[in-house]
């Protein structure tokens, strides 16, 4: 009986089957509702607050959850500038071992006047306060540059 | 006796220690070199003869070592086309499990009349083969479009 007892414990309080995959692309799924709400914080959720958090685009390397926050409130929360409506699309989702997973896909940016997109190449670890972004390489299908003709 | 025979064995038959993150910097080395020499097939041995092989650049996916290998050669061995000088700098290695590893850096390339540069994200697995790139995010610093201002 006390053995029974034992196991009916154990299974009551053992971690449920993890769900990487899942977990991982709940991330995103958080993010573009936050994002489509305006909520650059509840955006910025999904990134690991540490210093060796790095945003890969363009050529920039932005380091730390800080400044990355302060380049997206740049582009998309300042004056004359517009959130839009974010998607992501095409996921993939690889578990690379019990905390680490690829998650690679598209996005698209739905503005007034353009719906720029492009690539995503992300790092997720799991952490203490769940899986969060730790590496993000993201590029645009295309940087476009007015160049005047004379 | 026996037993000191049976150890000695042990040491000369032992793995040596692996050292991922050399291993890994030095596929990079290898491509570079490849790629200096104007040897696209050495600078393609880099990448993992799979299917699951992808290249993610600007907003297209490119998959499996072929249709990769045809990408590069369309851009950089075709008729008026040049390789040029390539380097890979600033490189951040950063080993996931026993078999996989993250590498972050910067390409830049000397062509005669540009020197386009970027950042890139790559993860490498250790196959039978040695390490190779399962995955390659590479983005350019600008994409330049000539619109014409009218």
């Amino acid at each position: 009986m006390s053995l029974l007892l034992a196991a009916a414990f154990a299974v009551l309080f053992i971690d449920p089957p993890t769900d990487a995959p899942e977990q991982a692309k709940a991330v995103l799924t958080a993010q573009a509702a936050a994002w489509n709400k305006g909520d650059l914080d509840g955006f910025m959720a999904g990134y690991w607050d540490s210093d060796e958090l790095t945003f890969y685009s363009s050529g920039t390397v932005t380091k730390g959850k800080k400044n990355i926050s302060e380049r997206y409130a740049k582009r998309y929360k300042a004056e004359g500038k517009e959130m839009g409506k974010l998607a992501f699309t095409d996921l993939d989702v690889q578990v690379l071992n019990a905390d680490t997973a690829l998650v690679r896909g598209r996005w698209k940016l739905e503005l007034s006047k353009e719906k720029p997109d492009g690539l995503f190449t992300l790092i997720l670890k799991k952490t203490a306060a769940g899986w969060k972004i730790m590496h993000d390489h993201t590029s645009a299908s295309e940087v476009v540059k007015v160049v005047e003709k004379k």
